[in-house]
């Protein structure tokens, strides 16, 4: 087996990808979270959060590029070795089997603040049809148009299909995922025009309930100014919505922070958030 | 004891130590496993595997290599940091301690398929006396010839020894391993004659079992054909057999498939390997 | 939240973010540790322990560093995901928060020995005020002098401070630890004449105890011999003192052994220790 060095794996990966090879990327965010909730621990809360991806990949004389990754995540209250996943991709598209997504996990709408105050939360609820444990995933792309595909392999009834539009000023998903009997229905789309973007999802699910959201952002130099609403229409859910900023500080940092109200309480966040 | 701070530790590691080193290195597979067992949950099922290995290495001023390492993997069910060794090698050998193997872990026959669907598991069943848990390994060779002993410091009455010679085409091995009260003897053989190669084992243990298993391969270009035969005088305990084949796709990928009897039971595989 | 795959991961990464980077750096050792303690498992027992340290770091455009790391450790019977933190440093200092350690963890004497006999575990028993779960860490330097600010963001009565002075020759450091009510003010010490070094600590605490210890150091040539002594004024608390010598192998390999007194049993440990 093939063991590279480090020195070496940092000069070869930027000279790019000859054979199989190893690498590391990552994440990582601090900062304060505030909550005016009764029943939290502390309304104001130090938070940070490291997440590490180690990945090996590689390439087959016919060209087939192959691969496989996971994480380590450490946020915070729980350290785990997670996600991990392995795929094959070639013109028949990529295929991925592993602790992966479903396929409509891409819709939704922003969220605000360095970590998240949760106002994307209720909006994205219904998308996967409380779907979990999809292990197989295909996507396939022909020109802007996306396919994909992702099913639970020990239980074959659940499973999600989103096919997307991705121009270069508009894109749109339509998508569909069944779980324990219900469908969900998702429409995705956003846009943008000039300095201003906006996203929006729509969830309809048969067990009874429609889950909505809209974000706009506007990007002025470094700083982007971000403000969602979300609901659903389920008896007695609240109203979420909040606004944010975030100011790039490059070399992969970023300062951002929000104020909103989910689930009928004020959140805020204010950080720093890198990326490796 | 003082705990350096991450800032120091990447002035540190930039001035470098010279030839101490870390590196990453791993592999993966993907793909789908059958059995007609009727107990298991599912007939055909996906799997999906990822070890990654993190490993530091250097070199003393007299020449004595040193290093230790650790693999993340992630078998699906179960995720964990495990193998854990530490080496020094030179002149006199190579001592390892750590979570590791018996000396006769290298005796066997060929598995069939990616992931392996267990047709070597009972010849390889008695080989080790049934030990775990050993934490000291000791390897020397000299010419074609190598001995290895490893011991459980916890309970010295639990060792195990193997003396080894690999020529151009032919191999043996004599191995002794002793646990709980109870001793095996094991002899394993390969040879190559041109484009096929042959192994087999023979395992006696005075708890009273003997277990045996042989393997021939055929190498045709980038494809490998394998069967392999393996069983133990247990009574009641199935012979198993089979037959799969292995293309390599370049790069570090290979196509692999296999089916056969193994207790019992009809058992396939077919999926992709990938080292990186 | 999106989610984005192995493969766009890797494309994104080449494409490459110039300033921010992963490495790896580790620590590792092997030996024989030995205790007189007749409630011991083993008198003599084999030693082995596998530290790495996976970390993120890069630059704003504006100059300031900042970065993440995380810990892999392997301590033979516990292995896990540790000591993660995130950092960010600039002309106003250097601010952590993660699972770090109180401010005057930096005081303290020598331990003897490849792995630690705990000679310095009495004297080094106090500087804290027996607090832990410290996350947020502040350090800040001008010249020769330091200040270290530790807290803990969930209980703020519990806190550390330390103030430190490192000459050519002599260095000094002030603490003050408090938990649970109860303070600890601590003095640690160094200085170094020629080939001699001599580092002491003095920790008084309110709960009604005192902790002291010191060590004396001889360099000659690649081989350090070192002595230790500790103890508290805790009543049946035992004085705990050893000797030991440690050999620089030269690449970050260092071979060393010590013997001494700790807590009424003799102990000793002879290893390696390697650092990546």
């Amino acid at each position: 087996m093939k063991k590279v060095l480090l020195a070496s794996t940092i000069l070869a990966f930027s000279a790019g990808v000859a054979a199989a090879e190893m690498s590391l990327s990552g994440s990582a965010n601090m900062g304060v979270k505030y909550t005016d909730d009764p029943a939290a621990a502390d309304e104001l809360r130090v938070h940070y959060e490291v997440d590490f991806t180690i990945s090996g990949s590689g390439e087959t004389d016919g060209g087939l590029s192959f691969g496989a990754s996971l994480e380590l995540d450490d946020t915070q209250s729980a350290r785990s070795i997670n996600d991990s996943e392995v795929f094959v991709s070639g013109a028949f598209g990529t295929l991925t089997v592993g602790d992966i997504d479903p396929a409509t996990d891409g819709f939704g709408i922003a969220d605000i603040g360095f970590d998240g105050i949760g106002v994307d939360d209720d909006a994205e609820s219904l998308k996967a049809a409380a779907s979990d444990g999809q292990d197989v995933h295909y996507a396939y792309s022909f020109g802007d148009f996306g396919f994909i595909l992702s099913a639970d392999s020990t239980d074959t009834d659940d499973m999600a299909v989103a096919v997307t539009y991705a121009g270069s000023s508009f894109d749109v998903g339509l998508g569909w995922a069944t779980f324990a009997g219900e469908d969900t229905i998702s429409v995705d789309a956003g846009a943008t025009f000039g300095d201003f973007s906006v996203n929006a999802i729509f969830s309809d699910w048969t067990g009874g309930a429609s889950a909505y959201g809209v974000d706009v952002s506007y990007a002025l130099g470094a700083t982007t100014i971000t403000a969602a609403f979300g609901d659903t229409d389920i008896a007695g859910d609240d109203e979420d919505f909040g606004i944010g900023a975030s100011y790039d500080l490059g070399g992969g940092a970023k300062l951002a922070g929000g104020v909103g109200q989910v689930d009928g309480n004020t959140v805020a966040d204010f950080g720093i958030t890198m990326s490796f």
